[in-house]
């Protein structure tokens, strides 16, 4: 693992008082250098007798890397390290989301307007017509994000309050990228009736509801129970958004291939939420050969007895030649492979028996299902979920213009169309000229693409009949 | 009610194209005055051939009273009205809050740190130990609004949706005065065993519950459900902030009129949420009288088979001679007379029966039980809950600071001791020499409230050992 590149996601910065002689800060930077840091920021705080004292800013591998050049650091003669603060830990502290007000509140007159008297009358024009909540509320630009903390990024279940960064890394992210209003909401319970019952209750100023790191199969059923319950959008990110980004950049690689979805052979590797939305989106989108791998090997008719109910569905629609094996075995002539599991679960052999011209999309976070170091050489296009390499299939490229089109629409649902609405608008921001091996999806900094995503969902939410605002 | 004054919550801005030649804004404004309207700003729009476009803004009384100048205005010969809207909902279009980023997400290094790979240490940190989520996550400023619509404002029962526009307002003054993060959230259910799971199931990320407008007695059950169930401060404001308020206001009104507590009768108008907490909140500050009237009159021990527990519990310890009779004989020798129930419950001959120096808290809103107007020459001391008449009963003295002292403590429990502290802490924003008739609450404007009151409550939560944020 010594080829990671150091991040600043392991980033920290010491503050370091440095002998006040020449030489001795370029000693520090030699060192971290030596010990392969990569160093950032340097900061002069102030001189304190003998010594200058500086913040220097290094970002590690990991932290045992962080520790390392600490400890290094330490051993320089002349050089005392006096704090070392994470800056990860730094940026979290107190959370990283707050309500703002759209006007001040400071005057009889504002208070008088936003707050009691005033106030009553919206409320009572609302309690005469609840069609007004849309308009004389947040409700229409606000989505709560609900996890039960069950599946949260590869840790597994962590639970609510574990979870919460996460959630509110999410709402940033739909703030930031498609000016929507995301309400964290972690829930300290992982009950199927229980979370169904909280969202319902909790729904009704919300314009849409994001479900998050729920786990599988758990999460087919909360959503499935929501959909039918609610008149919002009840969106699983971790099946949809991921799914939606999948099939994007399985559009613009088989451009680059010079493939047909009608003709390919797909292995996915991973059965979890992920997974079978995938697999849903890619059937829908004409695809016809799926094998789909849990840990236990190919997913095929004659383990249905052990299945839970998803992986049942994934037995009984797909691989028709009910084939067994390995991931290995599953990869044989496969055009597609498709990673949603853990790192380490596709052994190269799998990437040497695929078709001619390799389509590998391992978005195992952060550590994929295999190194794209290690499958350069034979894969021809590989993308992956992490932002240090090419081809990143990342959510954020979906979610924030999808709820921003369907809150635009003020849609009932988020459904298929939508979401094939949405694949293709991103596939599409990367015109044929610039499409190549190593740019199938485009950046998540790309600004057109949660306007393109945002127009597209919005126009087949009109198209499909859940669009419920009336069209201007 | 004509002599009720023209007020920015009943104003509207109308565009006129008046003719252009001189004296005609004039014939307007006269117009206005003679419609007792009350004309604010003047915009010229533009100069359309012969006519002057301006948008005019006017306060009127009500509804009715603004359609009236409208249609006033619209009879002057050479004046056009084009466009009437309401200052009010133009306010509320879209919602009066919003989530904002306390660091922008736009560069890999702020997404890696903010959101993946960075954010799962943060996650890992505090699934090693969940305490951390109070100083890694939004928690400890973070604080539900929680409603199920069932008795807002003076409008009762309008439901979920309706109540939103109150809970964006609250909201906002949370964060306005108290730098709190509150979150409406609206319930769609109003059982209570149902309310008490949805609050239960989402607080993980929250660092106080915040109940509002939800029905008596309903409302009691609820809170006590929930302040067993949970460890952090659960607060219904209807109940205790106005409780607060009230306990600070006759703290003043009694220095003025030179009373004690101990000697006082009072009659509080109102059974409900804030009628039982205020009678609480007094009879823990040591008044031995007290009658409570709901719409039956005086709650005596004799309708006790017909009265809900709340008011059963109001029969036993209230009202110690058993009277019975309407609120004019309740009022027969009041020292204070509290109103917390609907327009118009309380007839002047009450007042006119009262003992000398008579204290009137008329707090129904926005139309008091009482109008000032009618009881200036017998009142000495008159109070409402609205802020175009002095002495404002308002909760927003309380709760901001209350949260704000309980939350910078860490509080499990907003407790008797920090309500006391946080009445007397209002009471003392308001020196011996300023007080009198007309000034016995400072202004929701007074700065020093929510910090006198936040650590007033911050230091009476460590002396009755509820903080659990160690001592700096």
């Amino acid at each position: 693992m010594s080829d990671v590149q150091p991040s600043v996601s392991y980033s920290f910065t010491m503050r370091l008082y440095i002998k006040n002689k020449p030489g001795m800060l370029a000693k520090v930077l030699k060192e971290i250098a030596q010990q392969k840091g990569d160093p950032g920021a340097v900061d002069v705080v102030e001189v304190a007798g003998e010594y200058k004292v500086r913040d220097l800013t290094v970002s590690a591998r990991d932290e045992d890397h962080s520790k390392s050049i600490v400890e290094a650091i330490k051993k320089i003669d002349g050089v005392k390290v006096r704090n070392v603060s994470d800056r990860v830990f730094l940026l979290h502290l107190g959370g990283k989301i707050h309500i703002q007000n759209k006007v001040p509140v400071d005057t009889r007159d504002s208070l008088s307007m936003a707050y009691t008297p005033g106030v009553g009358r919206v409320c009572q024009a609302i309690a005469e017509n609840k069609e007004k909540v849309h308009n004389l509320t947040i409700k229409d630009n606000s989505v709560a994000i609900v996890s039960d903390g069950s599946a949260v990024l590869g840790l597994g279940n962590i639970g609510p309050e574990a979870a919460m960064p996460v959630m509110e890394g999410k709402a940033m992210l739909f703030k930031e990228f498609g000016k929507v209003d995301a309400y964290p909401i972690c829930l300290d319970t992982q009950d199927v009736d229980e979370i169904v019952k909280a969202v319902k209750w909790m729904s009704p100023g919300y314009g849409g509801i994001n479900l998050e790191d729920i786990s599988a199969p758990r999460c087919f059923e909360v959503e499935d129970k929501l959909k039918k319950e609610l008149d919002i959008p009840v969106f699983h990110d971790d099946q949809h958004g991921t799914a939606v980004v999948t099939l994007a950049a399985t559009i613009n690689a088989l451009k680059v291939v010079d493939k047909e979805m009608s003709n390919l052979r797909v292995v996915i590797v991973g059965a979890g939420a992920a997974g079978v939305a995938i697999t849903k989106i890619l059937l829908e989108a004409g695809v016809k050969e799926i094998l789909c791998c849990d840990s236990t090997g190919i997913i095929n008719k004659d383990r249905l007895k052990n299945l839970n109910s998803s992986k049942a569905w994934l037995a009984q629609n797909t691989n028709q030649n009910n084939k067994t094996g390995s991931v290995t075995d599953a990869a044989s002539d496969a055009d597609l492979l498709v990673g949603v599991s853990g790192p380490g679960t596709v052994p190269k052999e799998a990437i040497e028996k695929m078709a001619e011209d390799p389509i590998v999309f391992a978005m195992a976070n952060p550590e994929p299902e295999i190194r794209p170091e290690e499958i350069h050489s034979i894969a021809r296009i590989i993308a992956t979920g992490r932002s240090d390499y090419p081809n990143q299939i990342n959510n954020v490229l979906a979610f924030p213009g999808i709820f921003r089109g369907a809150l635009d629409a003020r849609a009932s649902d988020i459904n298929e169309a939508m979401k094939n609405a949405a694949a293709h608008a991103i596939a599409e921001c990367i015109d044929e000229e610039g499409l190549g091996e190593e740019y199938i999806i485009p950046s998540v900094f790309d600004n057109s693409v949660v306007n393109n995503v945002a127009k597209a969902v919005k126009d087949a939410a009109y198209e499909s009949g859940v669009a419920r605002r009336p069209e201007p």
